[in-house]
């Protein structure tokens, strides 16, 4: 079953969880002066639209109609009842989905890549430059930027850029240049850290330029909030009241925050990151100030972290390989008001299976985390006898990620 | 714009369009008596319920239950208007898409693999073998099987099998079985014809096994007019009448039949279909009788053909790579009631590549066909100063097909 939002049922605003947050979110610092930053340290980076929305305190901010124009290209996305998965579990729990994998670029991401590109636009600025590890991110922002007549240079981790050639071609296709980083070591395979690094550098270095992050920052979980807003009204459709749990995955914050933060408001409802073992931030993490990257370039952030230098394993959830998380969800997860589990590979891709073969389609590794976690629950639910109402994130499909489903079914896949 | 309708509104019963053909089709005939084929004669490949399709002159033949709810999970796919590419093309013609990418396997081939399946299984048998080429008809029959509880066994063309892993993981992934074909000759590439063997073959050598056909037979093309009855609904919606032309890839005719069948009865609609000039069957082929595949196993079906043992070019669009065409589309062509055009690769990726940069999605090569007629249809209507209503299937994806755009951006392909 499914429930799709006409075009015109888009939310107009999105959701601004800072009013709701236990306290309010320490500063970033100045990664030389450890002092508190201000706009105009990040106007070389970022235009000042999403700098003021980094720290708004307001409950919504408005979409721009040139923004909503192009969502409404995929948006609002289905909410779809997994029946077939219930079924085969025999659980009398009631699982939601709502199928972000629906928009061009195959994720969620496209939702901030657009209004970032457009307020670049507005402000002038002709050319972005961003990095991307797997490729999610850097395709939805060559995605956007093609939409607004922009440029795009994309700085991609270079064991990704030599593995992954159909990521490099679909960032080719919608116009953006892709090269392989660190730029200045061709012997080198690279990691987010190095790639974040060449990005921020180019974009400091070129009037012309400004740089795009695809999560952890608070505007990146602004506009991402569609995803929750829409579910809740889609929710009532389908003639339930609230969740009792939202379940998301979890790497720098981005998709979780969309999903859940239009929740946070609603007492009992519970609030669930899933991560990676081999990464497991918010399980086995401290919460302090860290950089964002591995270099040292950035801001600190005050967020739960491996410490910046951790370098996780090569797993085949490559969004899911970040050592910090979002400030917002780091808050979130710090006053209990959300949950976090961590999952080892083998036991998300047994689920990611699963899906594919009840109810179709076939989801990316980082999506199997979070139908892990929310098969989990409903095998709690079966065992408790409960009705409980699961919702959770289908952040994106796995078709360009198949060679992480081989690697499982020919028992290749270690932990 | 899009246009969702609720997955209560799918069409309930599929639309034949037996009694509107300028006259009956011809029979197919027995490949050694040259005789007239029963139902008899068919049984051996397909269930009963498919064999009185495949003849039925029944105005609408009622869709099945459980095949209903495999394809609520994706249907009724949305229409879409193409208002940034009208835009770019500055045409006051209205580009509307009817968007088949939408499915688990990323094409229109699921709507007649699920009923395949489902009558399969209903008449007790637990296999289906079939072929595939680049592996758009095997994923869809996969992912069917699947859901109905049935083994699949699909022989690859050994070329694509070697090129295209990511077809095979996918089908893999739904737990299909896939081998390289022709099975007794590993350095032999293999094509289209030689798999078709290889899976018939399969098929009558075991009680347990049944053969699947993703194109070309009647029964087939019927499945497929779930696409052009939903779309009818969804131009009333939209506030258009009817289309003033109606387009769709032509490879087997299984796209093309299932946007365009439920225009037949509508005087005035024209009918185009777009080919590969590399495989030209319908604007260079001549009408006989001949076989479906190369060894001449198959009956002789009435059709336009290129002869039964020509072998295309190795195009990127692999699905339109095929001697023959559906006989009832041959027959409309023949009586004048559907136009046929057709074009060379290169002319068709700037078409796709254009739709990729403004509407944002990534077509198939296949369906960059469609949109190469579409666009034109537009440019003509842009000349004369009209409003014309343009209509085509976005029959898939290009998500599997990337190495296509990377040629194409990068000045490897030829014509």
């Amino acid at each position: 079953m499914r429930w799709n939002l006409p075009p015109d049922d888009l939310p107009t605003a999105w959701f601004n969880v800072a009013p709701h947050l236990p306290a309010p979110l320490e500063p970033p610092l100045h990664p030389a002066t450890r002092e508190p930053i201000g706009p105009d340290d990040l106007a070389p980076l970022f235009p000042m639209a999403l700098i003021a929305q980094e720290v708004s305190t307001e409950p919504t901010v408005d979409i721009p109609g040139p923004v909503l124009d192009v969502l409404r290209l995929w948006r609002p996305t289905p909410l779809v009842r997994a029946t077939r998965l219930e079924a085969a579990l025999g659980t009398p729990a009631r699982i939601y989905y709502k199928d972000e994998s629906v928009s061009p670029a195959g994720s969620h991401k496209p939702n901030t890549a657009v209004p970032q590109a457009y307020y670049n636009k507005v402000e002038g600025v002709p050319r972005l430059t961003t990095e991307t590890g797997a490729g999610q991110w850097g395709s939805a922002l060559s995605f956007a930027t093609s939409l607004f007549g922009l440029e795009c240079m994309v700085y991609m981790v270079r064991a990704s850029f030599e593995q992954k050639p159909y990521r490099r071609m679909l960032m080719e296709t919608w116009g953006g240049s892709v090269v392989p980083s660190p730029v200045d070591d061709p012997g080198h395979p690279g990691s987010l850290g190095s790639a974040i690094s060449d990005a921020v550098r180019d974009a400091v270095g070129r009037s012309d330029s400004h740089y795009a992050l695809g999560s952890v920052l608070n505007h990146v979980l602004l506009h991402q909030t569609v995803i929750g807003l829409e579910a809740k009204q889609q929710l009532e459709l389908a003639g339930e009241r609230l969740p009792d749990v939202v379940i998301g995955s979890c790497g720098g914050g981005s998709n979780l925050g969309g999903i859940s933060l239009p929740f946070v408001p609603d007492d009992g409802v519970r609030l669930l990151a899933v991560e990676p073992a081999s990464c497991p931030t918010l399980t086995e993490g401290h919460f302090d100030y860290d950089f964002g990257d591995t270099a040292g370039l950035t801001p600190l952030l005050p967020m739960y972290t491996l410490g910046h230098e951790f370098i996780p394993p090569t797993i085949h959830a490559g969004g899911l390989r970040y050592h910090g998380d979002s400030p917002i969800i780091s808050a979130l997860v710090r006053a209990g008001r959300m949950e976090a589990v961590a999952y080892a590979q083998s036991k998300v891709f047994e689920a990611g299976v699963q899906f594919a073969r009840t109810q179709g389609a076939v989801p990316a590794p980082e999506t199997t985390h979070a139908i892990r976690a929310a098969i989990d629950e409903a095998l709690v639910a079966k065992e408790l006898g409960e009705e409980r109402v699961i919702l959770f994130s289908y952040s994106g499909h796995g078709l360009l990620d198949l060679s992480a489903y081989d690697d499982y079914l020919h028992g290749r896949l270690t932990d």
